[in-house]
C-alpha cells in the first residue's frame, strides 16, 4: 500500500507542531572535497536528537480516542524508545517502554526524564516481545514499531519536505537505512515533491540486508549483523519494504573504517555531533564521490545521540 | 582610544564580505534549566572553526598597499595561527606563522593547508618574540598581534553586531577573556547598539588575569595559568585593557570542573561541538543562574577547534 499525496501533505500539517524545523548546514569544505552542492538536513538538532520523533508523532496522533487513552508501548534500546517516551508525553498519553537489562544507563534515564514506565526485560527479542505482551494484555495500550508502520514511516519523511521545501532542485536525497522507516519515508516524499529526482539508500557492509533485499527482490534477514552504527542493525519490514523497493534507486553500502572517518570529518570540520548511523549516508557520498560530482545532494543527519565516553576516536 | 560608532560599521562593511554570517541557536532544554532566554552565536561555524577570522580578516585589510606586499607575521600555536593563515590566503597576501616546536602536528598542518610559511622556534615567549623579530628583519613583514591591536578589536566585535541585529533585546551579552580581543570588541559594538545592555566577561579561576585587572584599574600579569581552556591563558593587552575597564560591568570566574560539565553539557543536549574556551561562558551563566532569571541572554561561542584524541571526558 503505497501513500498518496494527500497522506503526505496531511502527515506534514499533524507532525509540525510538535517538532522542530531543523536547520540545514552546508560545508565549504565539504562541496571542495566533493566537487558537489551538499546540505545536511540536521535531524541531530531534532527534539531528543533525532528523527525519530517525527514518526513517533505521527503515530500517536492517529490513534483514536479510546486507544490514546490506554497509552502506548513499545520495545527499544535506541531513539524510539526516546521518540515514543516524548512524543507520548507531549501529547498527554502514557508510555510503557520495553528495555533490554543490558540497555546503557543514560539511555534508561532518558526515558525515564520523558515521563515513561520502563520495564526492563532480558536481552532477547523473545523476551522483549514476550514482555511487551504481557505489558499489553495488562494495559490495554497499542504497540508502535518503530520502522514497519505506515504512520511512523509518514512522520519519517516529514524530514524530507521540511528539507526539499527549504533547498531548491537537490538531484540526489541519501539517508541511511535501519528499519527501513526513515528511507520509504524519505523515498515516497521525495517521489512526489521531485518526481525527477533521486533517493539513495545508505548501509554498513556489515548490517547490508536492505542491500541485499533490493537485490534479490524480497526481504533478506539480518543475520548477526555487526556494526558500530547501531541505528542501522535492525532489520526490513514488509510494510516499508515495497516502498523502499518502488522508489529507492539504489544503497551504497560502507566499511566500518568508512564510518569511523567520516563521522571525525564532520565533527572536526563541521562542529556539529552526529551519531555513527548519520556518517553511514556522509560515507557512502564519500565512497561513491565520482557519481555526485557537480550534482546537488541532500543527506539526512539522523541524529547525534553518542556516548561520550565510549567514542571510536 | 576608544573606537567610534563609524568605526564600528566601516569594519562591518570590511569584514563581512570573507567571513561566514554564523547561525545563532537556541536550546529549549537550556532555556528550562536557566529560566532564561539564551542565544548562542556560533563562531565554532566560522571559517577555520573560530572568531578569530573576524579580526585577522579587518587587521590585513587596514595594512597600505605596499604593507601588504610584504605580507604579515604573527606568533601563535591556537586559533589565530589559523585565524591569520586563512585571512592572509583570502586577501591575497603573505603569511609567516611562528609557531612552537611543540604545537600539535594537527594545528602546524591546518596552518600549512591554509598556504602560510611555518617558521618553528622554541617553546618559550623569548624565543618566539626574537624568530618574529628575524623573520620581520628579512622580510618586513607586517607583526599582527592575536588580541592588543585596534584593529583585531573592532574585526572580532563584528560577531556581536551581527548577533545584535538577528537577536532583539539581549540584556546581556557574554564572552570569554583571554589577551581580551573579543571581548573589548563585543563591549564597544554592545555599547553603541544597545547602550542599556551590559556586556560581561567569563574566565577559568586558573588564569583570572582579566577579572583581577578590572579589580585593581591596572593590567594585571597573568602568571602560570593553568585551565583547560587554552585559549584564554594569553594576558590583557594596554590597548584592550581601557575598553574593558570601560563598558564591561562584571567578569565572573568559573571552576575547571565547571568548565568541562557545561562542555560536555552543550555537546550532548545542544549537538555541536564547542571548545573549552567557548564552555567559559555557558558555564558562567550556569554558575551565576539567578542574576540571569527571565532575562536575554546572548552567549558567543568563540569556536570549536578542539583535539578528539584528548577529550576531558
Amino acid at each position: 500500500m503505497i501513500p498518496s499525496f494527500d497522506d503526505i501533505k496531511s502527515t506534514v500539517k499533524r507532525v509540525q507542531p510538535y517538532v522542530h524545523n531543523t536547520p540545514v548546514l552546508t560545508s565549504r569544505i565539504i562541496n571542495e572535497k566533493t566537487h558537489a552542492d551538499v546540505y545536511f538536513k540536521c535531524e541531530n538538532f531534532q527534539r531528543m536528537g533525532a528523527f525519530k520523533m517525527r514518526g513517533a508523532v505521527n503515530a500517536i496522533q492517529q490513534l483514536s480516542k479510546h486507544e490514546r487513552a490506554n497509552g502506548v508501548i513499545t520495545h527499544s534500546s535506541g531513539n524510539f524508545a526516546q521518540a515514543l517516551a516524548l512524543a507520548a508525553s507531549t501529547l498527554d498519553t502514557k508510555a510503557y517502554i520495553v528495555m533490554p537489562s543490558n540497555a546503557p544507563t543514560v539511555k534508561v534515564n532518558a526515558v525515564l526524564d520523558y515521563g515513561a514506565e520502563v520495564i526492563m526485560c532480558n536481552p532477547t527479542l523473545d523476551d522483549r516481545e514476550k514482555t511487551c505482551g504481557q505489558i499489553q494484555e495488562r494495559t490495554n495500550a497499542t504497540f508502535i514499531h518503530p520502522s514497519n508502520d505506515l504512520n511512523v514511516i509518514l512522520g519519517q519523511g516529514t524530514a524530507a519536505w521540511e528539507f526539499i521545501n527549504e533547498v531548491d532542485d537537490l538531484d540526489t536525497l541519501i539517508a541511511p537505512v535501519g528499519g527501513g522507516g526513515l528511507l520509504a519515508g524519505t523515498a515516497i516524499t521525495t517521489h512526489y515533491l521531485l518526481p525527477e529526482s533521486e533517493t539513495i539508500g545508505s548501509e554498513p557492509f556489515g548490517a547490508d540486508d536492505a542491500y541485499l533485499s533490493l537485490k534479490m527482490g524480497k526481504i533478506q534477514p539480518s543475520i548477526n549483523p555487526v556494526t558500530i552504527a547501531d541505528g542501522l542493525k535492525t532489520q526490513l519490514g514488509d510494510i516499508n519494504f515495497p516502498i523502499i523497493r518502488k522508489f529507492v534507486s539504489n544503497i551504497i553500502r560502507v566499511e566500518e573504517s568508512e564510518i569511523i572517518a567520516a563521522m571525525r570529518f564532520v565533527w572536526e570540520r563541521m562542529k556539529i555531533i552526529i551519531e555513527p548511523s548519520s556518517a553511514v549516508a556522509v560515507a557512502a557520498l564519500f565512497r561513491k564521490n565520482k557519481r555526485f560530482i557537480k550534482r546537488r545532494i541532500g543527506i539526512i543527519i539522523t541524529g547525534g545521540n553518542v556516548d561520550l565516553d565510549n567514542l571510536p576516536f
